[in-house]
This record gives structure tokens, C-alpha cells and sequence, in this order.
């Protein structure tokens, strides 16, 4: 029971090259977003390599991609392969890669427990192209709702349901993928840190404590159009106005709450002119915390001082919540001995997630869950900026190597 | 020569009404862009319909429209037909409309000097399809520069030379029209106010002393696109927050400087996302006044309040000046004549004009202009809100007719 498995990471290297061919943008970073060619090819092709591993490999009615090493429940390590536009490398892809790198060397070093190891990766986690996220994690949760399925779509009314039929899913029957779950002994996912906290702290790797909670809205100001020479000052009703009021709330309010993230990420006039006062505008509210009611607090501070700015500028505001989620405290057991693995008895740092994971999904639905952070270079993400040294990747495969191997040994015995 | 001539009302209500089925839009208001085809359509209908006036018809190098009475110099009246996306009714048809019923009634009534009456339809007055504007008129003061023909392009890469090919002009010609500048001895120009001036004094005729300056530009904003959770408030390089910055400022500049006018009539985040910190921002700025000190003070504050935040934000502006042109003084003579026309003694209200219009291009070349304004009603312009009555239109087709005859008994012999 002693045997040490040892990462491969070259391997681990040569797996993440491999998948980021999928979507390759010729200006460095990936482009796969959710239910596109180059991620459902991606995902094929994780479902052929893990089968060529002698995995029991299967794709499931929501389009997650699974691997299993033969017993159930096992302890699921995963992440997801679906990118942000003009996204980085590693977000999703290093979780995946490395569940599957730790399979093949389990397997291959003949480890004790080998089979109650397994691996996943959720479909559509990043939610960009549907207004979504998490999809494929909450339906293996049991927690995405039916009617949000039905009428997932991107801006221009292309329907998720439609999507996935064309790629020869039967959209209908999405929910059954929460079959899997009691298969999930402990889920278990690496995945870069995002921000800049382990590189402060000059850490390879870090714990997580929790996962922040979000707030996302869609916001839409009305004035009215008009000549933007002749109209004078008191007769404006300029729909902008409003819009970059909210944008200086956001960053104030994220000054006034440490720990909490306030950001307007899209914003733009309607048909708008250089030479025609804003009768429309639009724009997004993402507020994100571990504290509940900070994102309470933020939220409505941004939206009155939108509020207010339409009230002194004619304008009428419509504000709807299109997203939220609450704040998740990752699994105390699953966190204590993933505090073993550090081996040298040197702490590791713990931190809290200000980005959603699918992890989220099923630690909010009762699931055994923690997360392992690899250090980002800047703390760039989302971005074709994002980097993570082979080096530091391979030391959180590692990790995550030995919690699962740990946390394996405490499963209950299965079938 | 007391002959008085009458304009009937009821038939530019009609022209009115025929001219603005082309391109009229299903919930109201026109949309006429420059060089589309309801646009062309529109300016072949109305040579059409000079020639069977009996009229001298022709359309020149630059697609303006012509219809002379016979003599040369002429007392020429005129505007534009084409429209801003989602336009009105009034701008730019009425006074092309006007100047077709007073040539019609001139003729008809046989007054005296009606040969020495001409109408001009000028091509692409607004430049919101090509970032151009009083292309034609340009054209026929010879100002128009050869350098910014050969470059105008929609946003999308439509290059106006091409254009203009596809519609039988031979581009390499189109500053030819400038032969036609000698034959115009006065230009008079009826339009829409734009504003609430006039409906403020109660008045349904206005003479325009002056005509803004404008000074426009573009303005992109760089910062680093990141993750919304995981960027932290002092690693944010946040695009979006000196274009806020700078439509506030402009807000703030046209309350310092009265009879100035400052709006960003356009802006957007670049690519951007919801849950992502604005990488790439742009915003247009528009500037206008009589004043040209003003024009130069109030970009500079918004400039300055744009930089300023991105100094502060680790952002990068770089801002582009579209187009630039100074403040134009109408003629005194020709402003002494139709002051005239007022008949009944009663002082009509006098005022700068704010929108830019045809006449300010011939008057910055030269050619004695004058402008008559319309009452608009609510000040609404540029939307499809945009009206005039029949009979407030009536009385200033009245005073155009009035102005454009007393002006012609004053012109040089001609040929």
C-alpha cells in the first residue's frame, strides 16, 4: 500500500500539447467553446485515448466524457476541455489531462486501488456560448433545471437543445446524466489558480477552502436617440449616461468590500453613432464572492447607482439577474487529507476560488469535493496570455496523484 | 417684378410624402444611407421628375442631382436625401422638396426671374456609411480632398470609390464637380431646426446666422483582458473604465461651456464577455460649437479626463481624429435679404445652427449661403420621431420662395 505513484511530466507535457491542437488560435491561446468543432473534437478524441488506455471509456447523456478504472464508487479527478473566446491553455484542459496522466501511471505502475480511480470532463463548463456554465457538472449533480435546457441559447437564438441533437444527443434525455453520481465517491480537480495569490506567495500549489458565489446580470438602458449636435443639454436623455455610472460603481464597490470581484465585461451603445446621442445601451454585471451577502450589498449598490444616474438623466433601466450562484464550502475531509499530501510537512496555502468550477456543482449537491490549485504565471487567465510552468503542473498532478490515491483507500467498498 | 409667388402646400406635402417611400421603414421613420439603393433609387426619381418639370435635369460627377432654370449663376436651393440609419422624415427632404415645389410654382406662375431659380440635391450629406459626410457639396466647393476619397470605406471594408463605380460614376471624376461652383450665385438652404429652440420662441421660421464646428474622433483603449473572479482590484487593467471616464467628462464639459455640445455616441468593449475584465475599449467623441476655442478646450478635458484614468488603470489610449471642420458665419448679405422675407414686420428668431448641413461646405469655400430652419417638433431629429408640420414646412418653403426671388433680382448678369 506504500507504492508511490510518480507523475509523468513529459507526458503530462506531451497530453496537454496534444489537446490544445483542438482550437488553436495562430496567435497563441485556444478557442473551444462549448459544442463547437474543435471542442466536441476534443472531447472525442479524449474518448478514443483513454479507451486506447484499456479505460472503460463513455461519453454520457449530457456529453461528459468519463473514464473509469473499474470500480464504483470511485474517487472522479476532472475538470473540463471547453474554453473561453480567444482562452487560454491550461484553464480546464490541465484538470483533465492530469486525471488522465495519473490513470495511465496508476495503471501502468500496477498501483494498489488503481481502479478506484476515474476520470471526467464536464461539458460546457465556461457557459460562454449559451449563457450557461457548469452544464454538464450540474446535470451529473442533478441540479440543472429542465426548463433553463430547453431554453439555453446564444444571442442570436441558436438553442443548446437543438445543438446537441446535431451532434447526436437526445437533448431530452440530459438529466439521466445524474445517474452517475453515486459512481462519484470524491470528486477531485485540479485546475490553475487564475490569480495571482500562490505566485505572491511564491507557492507551486495551493489548497482550496471554498469556492465564491456569483451574481451575473443583464442590464438595459433606454433613452432616447437623437441629434447629437441640435439637442441641448437639458433636452438629453442619453442612455450611456447611466451604463458608465454602473461601470465606476462596480470598481468602487469592489475597493469598498475586500474579497469581492465587481466587473462590467461587456458594454455598448444599440445601433449607436458617433453623431447620435445613446437612445440604448446595454451591459454586463458579474459580482463574485465568498460572502453572501457582499454580493447582496454590491449588487444592489451598482444597480442603484445605475438607477440613480436614469433617474437624473430621463432614462429607464431594466435589470435581470442571469446567473447566480451561491458561495460553496469545499468538503473539510476531502481538504484534510489532500493537507497530507504535501509530503515534506511544509503547509501548503490555502485559498478560496473567486472563479466557479465544476466542482461548485457537486459540492452544492452534497458530493464530496476539493480542488488543487497550480500557480498562474501573473495571474493571467481567460486569456492567450494564461501560463503555467511544466514544472509546477507537474507538481499539483502530483498532489492530486496522491490525495486520490488517500482518499481512494477510504471509499467504501463498491461493486 | 412685385408678382408674389404662393407655394402650395398641398403638393409639397405630397412630395414630401412620395420622396419618403423610399426607404421607409416598417415601424416609421426612413432609412436612406448613402449610396444604398433607396437612396439611389430616391435621387433617380426626383431627376425623373425635374425633367418632367421641363426643367434642365442632370446629375453631376459627384451624384449630385441639378434642375436649373435656365439662366447661370442661379439662386440655387437645395439639401440632401439621403438619411442616418433609422432616420427621419425631414432632414434633408424638405429642403430638396421646398426648392423642387418653388422652382414648380415659379414656372407655373410665370414670376419673373424664374430662370434664375436652380435646385440641387446633394449626394451623402450625413457620411455615416463611409465616415465621410457632405461629400458632394464638398465636391462642388472643391474642397473635397482627393486622399480622403480614395479611403472611405464602411467599417466593414466597402470602399466608397468602389461604390460609387458599381453605380456608373467614374470616381477618378468625381472632383470634376466642382465646375458647377460658378453657376451658383447664391445658395439658400431650407431644413429642420433639429433642436427646441424655435419651439421654445414659439416661432415656426428661424434664419441661421452660423454653423458649428465639429470636431470627432475615435478612441481605443487597451488594458489586459483577465478573469473576473480571480483579478484582483490592483492587478485590473480595465479597458472599459477611461471610456467611462470619458463620457462622463463630456457630460460634465458641455455643462462648463454652453452652446457646446459634447456626446460619445458610440462605444464599445471589444470582444467582450460578461465574465471577463475588459481588455480592448472604444468610444467615439463628438464636439461641436460656433466657438472654436471652445471646440479645442472641451477635447482636450476629455482627452485629458480619458488619459488620466488610464494612467490610473494601467491602460493605453490612442485616440484618432476623424474629422475636423471650423466654425462657419453665414453671409450678411445674403442674411440681410432673407431677413426680409419676414413680411409683417415681425423679427424672425435668429440662430446658430448646431447640426452641420450642405451650406456650410459652400460657405467655407466662398458662395454667399444662407440657411432657413423649420420648426421641429420636440427638437427630435435623426430618429424616426423626427417632424415638421405641413404648415410650419409651408412658411418656410414661403420664405425660401420669398428670399430665393428678392436674391435673384440682386444676381450679376449671367450667360
Amino acid at each position: 500500500m506504500s507504492a508511490r505513484l510518480d507523475v509523468d511530466g513529459d507526458r503530462l507535457e506531451r497530453l496537454l500539447a496534444e489537446v490544445n491542437l483542438f482550437g488553436a488560435l495562430p496567435a497563441g491561446g485556444v478557442e473551444r467553446l462549448a459544442w463547437t468543432e474543435p471542442e466536441v473534437d476534443a472531447r472525442a478524441w479524449l474518448l478514443e485515448r483513454c479507451g486506447r488506455e484499456g479505460l472503460e471509456a463513455e461519453q454520457d447523456e449530457a456529453g461528459n466524457i468519463w473514464a473509469w478504472g473499474g470500480a464504483r464508487p470511485a474517487v472522479v479527478m476532472g475538470s473540463h476541455l471547453d474554453t473561453v473566446p480567444n482562452g487560454g491553455s491550461f484553464d480546464g484542459a490541465l484538470g483533465v489531462m492530469a486525471a488522465l496522466e495519473v490513470l495511465t501511471s496508476a495503471r501502468s505502475a500496477r498501483i494498489p486501488n488503481a481502479e478506484r480511480l476515474a476520470m471526467v470532463c464536464f461539458a460546457d463548463e465556461e457557459g460562454v456560448r449559451f449563457s450557461t456554465g457548469m452544464t454538464g457538472s450540474r446535470a451529473v449533480a442533478g441540479t440543472l433545471d429542465a426548463v433553463e435546457l430547453q431554453d439555453a441559447a446564444t444571442p442570436a437564438g441558436e438553442r443548446l437543445w437543438d445543438v446537441l441533437s446535431e451532434h447526436g444527443l437526445d437533448p431530452a434525455r440530459v438529466l439521466d446524466a445524474r445517474d452517475r453520481r453515486s459512481a462519484i465517491g470524491t470528486y477531485l480537480e485540479l485546475h490553475v489558480e487564475q490569480g495571482r495569490r500562490l505566485e505572491s506567495e511564491d507557492s507551486a500549489v495551493g489548497l482550496v477552502t471554498s469556492i465564491a458565489g456569483l451574481s451575473c446580470w443583464h442590464i438595459h438602458v433606454h433613452g432616447q436617440a437623437n441629434h447629437a449636435g441640435t439637442t441641448q443639454l437639458a433636452d438629453r436623455r442619453d442612455a450611456l449616461l447611466p451604463v458608465a455610472a454602473g461601470i465606476l460603481a462596480a470598481r468602487q464597490v469592489m475597493q469598498a468590500l475586500p474579497g469581492l470581484a465587481a466587473t462590467v465585461g461587456d458594454a455598448r451603445v444599440v445601433d449607436g453613432s458617433g453623431n447620435i446621442v445613446p437612445g440604448h445601451a446595454q451591459c454586463s454585471l458579474d459580482v463574485r464572492s465568498t460572502d453572501r451577502d457582499d454580493i447582496e450589498t454590491a449588487v444592489r449598490r451598482i444597480l442603484d447607482a445605475i438607477e440613480s444616474s436614469a433617474a437624473d438623466h430621463g432614462c429607464h433601466v431594466s435589470a435581470e439577474q442571469a446567473k447566480a450562484m451561491a458561495p460553496i464550502t469545499l468538503d473539510d475531509g476531502v481538504l484534510a487529507i489532500t493537507r497530507m499530501t504535501a509530503g515534506t510537512g511544509q503547509r501548503l496555502p490555502e485559498l478560496a476560488s473567486m472563479a466557479g468550477h465544476d466542482a461548485m456543482a457537486l459540492a452544492a449537491a452534497g458530493v464530496p469535493s476539493g480542488m488543487i490549485f497550480v500557480r498562474s504565471r501573473g495571474g493571467l487567465s481567460h486569456c492567450p496570455e494564461e501560463y503555467s510552468s511544466v514544472s509546477d503542473c507537474t507538481l499539483g498532478a502530483q498532489h492530486l496523484a496522491d490525495a486520490a490515491l488517500l482518499l481512494a483507500r477510504e471509499l467504501p467498498a463498491g461493486h
